[in-house]
């Protein structure tokens, strides 16, 4: 049996952190001395909460409200154009090295929470990706000790607003509009999957399945993006990197396929779960 | 005579912020309740400040060692191809919107700090900018509003590692290496400049002019990247928006120009001061 962990607001609407336990919810931000998850995983806590395990759960899972399983990560470094499929879609040449670019904490959305259509946008895209949790500090992490550096794996949808992600040639303003990046619902350690490669990442849209891939079909690897990363820049426990989504976008189909006020969107990896939104417009 | 705003450790090496008065310090964060200089913009103390005004300093200057004017911002929002001439040098086509792109607050380095040279670049580059601080938070903030939201200003040399910058069609590997952002020496209050349209901006390599512009000549003024920029993200206090810098980068002449150990950089504005820097190689 695999450990949840998720962060989340308690019925008194205070943010903390802990593990899924059947329909319950044990409160780790009562247990330890951490702050939040983030800083549970940075001090080491991963690999010992299984101490937790059997303790009276604290909250009824359906009384909390979920977070972004990192509600303020310090990096959040995302990957384009990692799956070959999605690489023909677009049109892009292939590229010797990884196409990465920055998301803004305040962008995220939780697991079960609306993915926003903002007003300015008719091209609201789906994105499903595998989010890598760092759990240990590194500058310059050579391939061999990338995994060393991971903490846990969870689902992300990357939602992006293609009009405002092509009005230049740098996608940010497509990538940082609050409320697209939905991310959950929960961190699967590093150890409890060790099957990773050979994983199926699948994204839904009103059931419907449009995007399909196993993990090893990415151009570069975890380790491969961990390297190249913490180059040009100290990765730090709670950076997540979200690692690319598998052909099937909406924005190149034909006719294109963009999400709209009332579907629901989920994105589904092997052995992790599946991250569920709907969708609305903005209020 | 203009307020000067800084960000600094204090001779035991605790963070705190301040006004510069001659060649000492009146150390705010004594005085005032905010924790950093972006909390006290975020609580109005700006417009206030000037009680402080002919308080005995409670440090030399030089016995403080310098921050990045706001060390942490939320947002540090960064504008590609602004100055015509850039844009040229570039051979980019024009575009009708901002060009926008993310650093990273561990990309920035402080006035009089080395800017470092990573050891995987040969291509590391100048490029002096006007540093636009927010100091009231909004969304979808229309251009009349937008100079109501500006704390005030300084100076930015958003250092660039080319080669890294141009590995793919997205920009932000090569802008977020360590200490390549250099921000201050300080920022002046948006009240203190009200002639910033006629101010030159000038960047100069080991003394020798490089670039040369007026602010007037931005493509998107101030106005427009605010309005613009708070469409796909709320903007909050302490944000920064990088304006965007003129022609002459090192990168773009024949033959090129680059930065080297040893050599040192300054970028100027007139009514505000000058960022200065040596440039080292990493150690």
């Amino acid at each position: 049996m695999t450990t949840r962990f998720i962060s989340f607001l308690n019925p008194a609407g205070e943010p903390s952190f802990g593990i899924v336990d059947g329909d319950g919810v044990i409160d780790l931000g009562r247990r330890e001395a951490a702050a939040d998850l983030a800083g549970f995983i940075a001090a080491g806590g991963i690999a010992g909460a299984a101490k937790h395990a059997g303790a009276e759960p604290d909250h009824a899972l359906d009384a909390v409200t979920l977070l972004p399983v990192i509600p303020a990560p310090p990096r959040i470094i995302c990957v384009g154009l990692n799956y070959r499929a999605h690489v023909a879609e677009t049109g892009r040449p292939d590229s010797e090295r990884p196409t990465i670019f920055l998301r803004l904490a305040s962008s995220q959305v939780a697991h079960g929470a609306p993915m926003i259509r903002p007003r300015e946008s008719e091209r609201f895209d789906y994105e499903g990706e595998l989010a890598v949790i760092i759990g240990k500090a590194g500058r310059r992490i050579s391939q061999a000790d990338a995994l060393d550096h991971v903490a846990g794996y969870s689902c992300y949808n990357d939602g992006s607003v293609r009009d405002w992600q092509k009005h230049t040639s740098q996608w940010a303003p497509g990538k940082n509009f609050p409320s697209t990046g939905a991310f959950g619902p929960w961190m699967i350690p590093a150890a409890d999957l060790p099957g990773r490669e050979s994983c199926a990442l699948v994204t839904r849209l009103n059931g419907q399945e449009v995007q399909r891939a196993t993990l090893s079909q990415m151009i570069f690897s975890i380790e491969e993006l961990i390297a190249y990363a913490s180059i040009f820049t100290r990765l730090e426990p709670g950076d997540v990197i979200v690692s690319g989504t598998p052909g099937g976008v909406g924005d190149r189909r034909d006719p294109p396929l963009y999400m709209r006020d009332g579907d629901q969107v989920t994105v589904e990896i092997d052995g992790i779960g599946m991250l569920s939104n709907p969708v609305a417009d903005e209020g």
